[in-house]
């Protein structure tokens, strides 16, 4: 059973976001993966949460451009926790979808991460799932090590 | 009859729109007036929407402040033309909530105004019925007519 | 008879603008387009109202980039409704143009849409003519729908 | 057992954090506070880490304003979920704090709210709690349906 | 004759704009002052021009805020100097003025002073008409002297 | 005699700066061109005004990147009036050097154009040295004639 | 012998640098402090600068607001390291002389700090001359002891 | 002895790191240059100090993008002067890096340069050494009059 689910507001946005589906692969826990646009489909965000909930999702990453209204949208309907990822598509660098995802007024938490940081979104949905689950948070302990090692490796590309 | 609708995310939002439901008075165009939160009431959008086109409302214009998702997510569930006016409420000074309403996707648009820009919501609201009412025009006629004359005015204050 | 004009700066803004006008030809809503510089041809803002309002023009959309003061110019002279449209043509991504066109004082509207958001322009100019026009509402209604149709249709590409 | 930590660079952030600890205790989950400065004690950031681990914290949130590194450095020592609240305590208005924490590179998230978003913060680590706990759901389901109620009550004030 | 008009967009500029004006009677050069409007009154640029053209204006300084269309409207229809004044009077505290003042396209300039710079619009006038005027060159030159020696003198309040 | 210079803090910038030039030649106002850079050689920064007020120049055309500092030098060491051209060399698209030429301190003014608006400080020159000169205000008048001629021409290429 | 110098435009940065020249004290560091302006004394920076090393001058600290060029230029005359301080004095809030000191064309460095970051430009400066004297080392290792062991005081006023 | 090290994130900030290592070869000032990233090797922040301590170096250079975190938690460590060097490497040109770095609290300094300013990083690294060091002023005094010398040169390339 999958329990995660990436969202996103178009198509385009999967350039963006399959790297974070295919970590979410190595670590065994593949994405429930689906367009859902806040805009052009808004009757579809209340289905699509009460779909999830009812599946066995436990996070939700929603990723948006622009005026970016799904992951705080998203986050509206459910109480499951929301993780948004800005993503660059406009002239703006992607500063119009921070600000559209990060600044939610109270009583309605999105998770922000980086403009365009799918593998950071799909890292935390992980880190979520392992305040329950202690396999999970050994293998996300032995992926921080093995960031370790390799990050101690590059020194001797400074040539 | 109603024809201008004018909803908030919030009522402390009401500090801000009240005048432009006196301008409208004074037009004789008064708003249906009503707190619907995008965040705290998502279910309540729809409702509004169906609400408003049953109703006779043919503008609304819809104030946010923060991630302001309001105006674009009801300009989302109906075809009337949805003014949105950006509130100054957090920190930064309602550059978030301009960026939250302007910079909506290709499909979905909202016409924004000024950050606080209430007034010029109002009127423009009043420009929009105009294009079918005559009598609507003038009166915006007169209204210009009114600035121009008091702004000529305010040399003799430059001492 | 022509209801809406598209009106720029430079015909270098016409790539930006066209696809607006397409859409309205898809809506069988064929615009007047013109350019009409409020720089290099400040009288011609006063001309061109007194034009548009005597031939039936309902809405215009004004394109300008930089320090852009065509819109709101055009909103001085008229009480038609003003759309602008902040096109992106300096180092500054579109901030510039968009700033001088959303932020108007008290008194003179101007309905911004996104930077370079000519087809949310078109758009919004049809939901204005459709407060008065049932037929456009309804072909509003259906592109929404198509719209809608596609964005669903949009997850099969998620591979 | 306490399972939220909340931390902060100073207990001059305690006036913004203060009432996310309150929220908390309403919902039955008291917080473990303290400071715990990135810049003043670094040495501090992997015994505190230690500690938490050790003793059942399950999701930290972390405060801090200007170049905000402590949500960051946390979560660079352990991987349970670090939530990030960025203060406003300099000129630029949160500005800074924001993108300290959000931009996080490739492989370290910091779940993110917004500027001095601290009772969002706590919604978040109550809705990641809950991801396991159908009792937080039920707790965290009616908080929302006050919140909805209470949303509903505000048009009778704009008056 | 005065040869330096100061016009505004609304009489609430004068505040900023005064010391400007003081300033120039230091150097016994009264200005014209008045109010013109760009969007209550647009068909009162071209006037305003005409009548400063045949009145001995050498230098216009154009104060404006948010939107601020004068400076660049008035360089349209003249050839004279035109210094634009950004007047910080929205919540964006003066970057849109700024930008809506300098950013002009190609073939009309404005010379843009610092927000809220009345008094450098004010030298900058007076350097201007000191190209032709040997004797304002000198008080200029004085001027600068005695801000020098002033200078010098502040050393001695660091205590 | 030449009457303008335009000075540059790196010949890197020439490319920018060289279409000033050119259009000045147009009008018979060949400029003396020269880099001098204040930070490489903060010396030559009084020397260069010295030479300049000296040798008939009556406006300083001064262009730099980044932390941009030779337009406000330049105009701290005379009376000349000072034209400053922002130019855009670093990842801040320019807004750097617009911010560190336009917000001068109280005495010391800079007339600033757009960034990387070299053409406009060419016209600005001339509007200034046209101040005490009938005949380049004739030659202005006749510029701005060919362009109003050449934008109306343009609404032909919308096709 | 002083070793640390702190100059700043005008009197008025004082009440921003005072702090740091008492730090220094406390070190027993005490600093020469003098006005000197960028804009209104420019020929008064290549004399502070030959004093300055004739005197035993080892660091310079620099404080600026706006179109902040004292840091820069300072560093232009001298090898000696520049400390610069951005200090918030327009509307801009420091971002103005942030990117105008710490954005520096390649050849002349300036050590920036913070915006009103008086104190660490103090510490910063002790820092550099710690490089060749290991009794002042020993004093900034004692003062990080000092807020070390204040932060960890801070958790008992969490109440 | 090594008394300069280059610190950097990752391997991929080498590309804008090399020239200054090549710079200080140039004045014959080897620098060890290292990997350690703050958010992948936490627990080698104290290390590396520690080592650097005890091996001579007296100056770290630090490198980082995004939410840069490397120079802050370097300069927690040590009492070493460390200049940090922003590198743009997100959507947003830098800006996130540079105020990571540049607005620290009070207590720990870092000496910010520009954006990608690896050169004048180097630069102010050899003045902080010559503090106590004339040999390597006068390489510096020769290295500035070498600029200069060039800058002048540059005039004749304005063609």
């Amino acid at each position: 059973m999958k329990r995660i689910a990436i969202v996103m507001g178009s198509d385009s946005d999967w350039k963006v976001m399959k790297p974070a589906a295919e970590l979410l692969k190595e670590f065994e826990e593949e994405s429930h993966n689906q367009v859902v646009s806040a805009h052009r489909t808004p009757m579809d965000l209340g289905t699509f949460v009460t779909w999830a909930e009812a599946n066995g999702i436990k996070v939700i990453v929603a990723a948006a451009g622009g005026a970016a209204h799904l992951p705080g949208m998203l986050a509206a309907y459910t109480t499951l926790p929301v993780i948004g990822v800005p993503v660059n598509v406009t002239s703006l660098n992607g500063l119009d979808s921070l600000l559209s995802i990060v600044q939610m007024p109270k009583g309605i938490p999105v998770a922000t991460v980086a403009i365009d940081g799918a593998l950071n979104a799909a890292l935390l949905a992980l880190r979520i799932l392992a305040t329950s689950d202690a396999g999970l948070t050994e293998k996300l302990t032995r992926h921080r090590e093995t960031m370790m090692r390799e990050s101690r490796e590059k020194t001797k590309n400074l040539t």
